[in-house]
């Protein structure tokens, strides 16, 4: 491999300093026409490739986008991540992953590490919770544009894409009223985002707006995974009154349900009724198919890419601030079908 | 926002020139002890921060490293992915991933660009086939490490990890041989990658080793989805003699031709065997759960970044050449348990 042509290599040829060599490379206007024309010249036949992370540093732009999630092999991040893509490459824009693993420590490092490498912007879908939002005020003050999606935290000046999980909550529990369900249990998904408590209110304001009681021993805290999912499901059946529906935050945990309601020989949706949230592709192909609250996840990353477009358009550094809030789409399927089916 | 700190304020404070301010803080031995202590001292007091991605254009390392899936959303390639954290984020490596979506102009882009990032290593997963790899060799020839993992091409100086597909594909056909089985199918995931030949030649070894012959009509060449997977198998149910199992190179095919197969009530296993590859979780939920090769992708993600690693820790820029393969699991389920069941 022969040495890489460096501007001292140029500046030496045209025995002039190394500064003024940079300065015609970056258009530098107190170099005249003449001596920049020669530089790039001379540049070009001495095979010169300029450092693109070197131009990086100088114009502050590198055509990278960090993108942070919890999880990548989740459908939702996956999908989310698809629409993001699908927006900024035929921009030129190169869409650099990485995850969490719901670790708190770690995702602060990973942001100051995609600053540290000179990423444009940054889309992220925190783990912090409202109440630790200070934790990452630090990274979130300079001047590199963040966006968040789903997962967001309240700052004034920091743009977010997100569904109306409230309204999802609120049309999943009305869709099991509406099917004559009366007991309608709720899986509510512990970690402190907004997101779930928002997905719980919706489904007590539709209990309470059709008169149904809202009972603290029908909801339960676990964790997204088919095995917390059964053993709630077990929890439920085991009360003096067990309900006859699940509405579940989580889609794996509901698959971890029905496993258990289906051990016990209760038919779904004749016995009981069920809906998720999330619509991940399982929900399709399982039987009987889940019902599911659709997050339209490739819309919201294409959103989140074109709030972060809008905001590097924007010359002069304003900060533009919006706050987007898709519809969330329930998709009725067999697992909560009993009127139709009939 | 303050302004940044730059290495010419530190010199203006001084009175010295910006490049002594940057070689006392590089370390250069040609600055005095004296004069390096002084610019610490200010460049502390001035709360100046050197940019780490300068620093990584002085020192050649960034403590980055890429990884280039096709697919994030893959459970194998998301597991992989794992692997590769687990053992390079101890070790202070941050990793950033991208995804190809099997488009070829858009790896090598990828790699490009991660190159530019000065990434300290790249291992990548790529979609390339053997045919075209001179495509890739350009960007191969550099000196950062680059490390195949499960699709690899055949260079002569780069490391590899990869399993024994062909071991793979001769366990799954050997095990449906034993469970009674005389004319299995196989699902052959058409694109020109080496590892799926490798899968089908352990497939034809299997049979002509065993006395069965091998019949061209048997293999079906697809797409790896489920919408291709009933095609595949309504094709063979039409033969004139059709199979009695199928060995697929793609789990979610084969969950196509199960649910083909279901449709006109063939039981399984009884009257028909299947198994998969890839071992993707879902086999294990359905009904009936599903046999597939394993390919161990946190071990396969943990060696390819121990061979990176290997690679960083070799001083003097010695190219080491490895090539790991890695056994094939075949985890056998009810969906090919014939005998076992009775």
């Amino acid at each position: 491999m022969s040495k890489k042509t460096t501007i001292y290599d140029i500046a030496k040829e045209l025995q002039i300093t190394a500064a003024t060599v940079s300065r015609a490379l970056n258009n530098n206007p107190r170099i005249s026409k003449n001596t920049r024309e020669l530089v790039l010249e001379t540049a070009s036949r001495m095979n010169y490739k300029q450092n693109r992370l070197a131009l990086a540093l100088k114009s502050g732009k590198s055509n990278n986008v960090g993108v942070v999630v919890p999880y990548i092999n989740r459908s939702f991040f996956s999908s989310v991540i698809r629409g993001i893509e699908d927006e900024l490459y035929p921009k030129g824009y190169h869409v650099i992953i990485s995850q969490t693993h719901e670790d708190k420590e770690r995702e602060l490092k990973i942001i100051q590490n995609l600053l540290n490498a000179q990423v444009d912007g940054i889309l992220i879908s925190t783990s912090y919770s409202n109440d630790e939002k200070d934790k990452l005020e630090p990274v979130l003050k300079k001047t590199t544009p963040f966006i968040f999606f789903d997962r967001k935290l309240n700052f004034p000046d920091i743009s977010s894409v997100t569904i109306d999980d409230f309204q999802g909550g609120f049309d999943a529990t009305k869709h099991l009223i509406d099917q004559g369900c009366k007991r309608i249990a709720h899986f509510y998904v512990n970690n402190d985002l907004e997101l779930y408590q928002n997905r719980l209110d919706g489904y007590k304001s539709a209990l309470l707006e059709n008169g149904l009681e809202f009972k603290p021993e029908y909801v339960i805290s676990l964790k997204s995974d088919m095995e917390a999912g059964m053993k709630a499901a077990e929890r439920l059946m085991k009360l003096p009154l067990p309900p006859d529906a699940i509405f579940s935050s989580t889609d794996k945990g509901l698959l971890g349900a029905i496993k258990y309601l289906q051990s016990l020989s209760i038919n779904i949706p004749d016995d009981f009724c069920v809906v998720g949230f999330s619509n991940d592709p399982f929900t399709q192909f399982m039987e009987p198919s889940i019902s599911s609250v659709d997050q339209s996840p490739v819309e919201m990353g294409r959103m989140a890419a074109k709030v972060f477009l809008e905001q590097m358009a924007s010359e002069h550094a304003v900060k533009i601030n919006k706050e987007v809030i898709l519809p969330a789409n329930l998709i009725i399927r067999k697992s909560s079908s009993k009127i139709q089916k009939k």
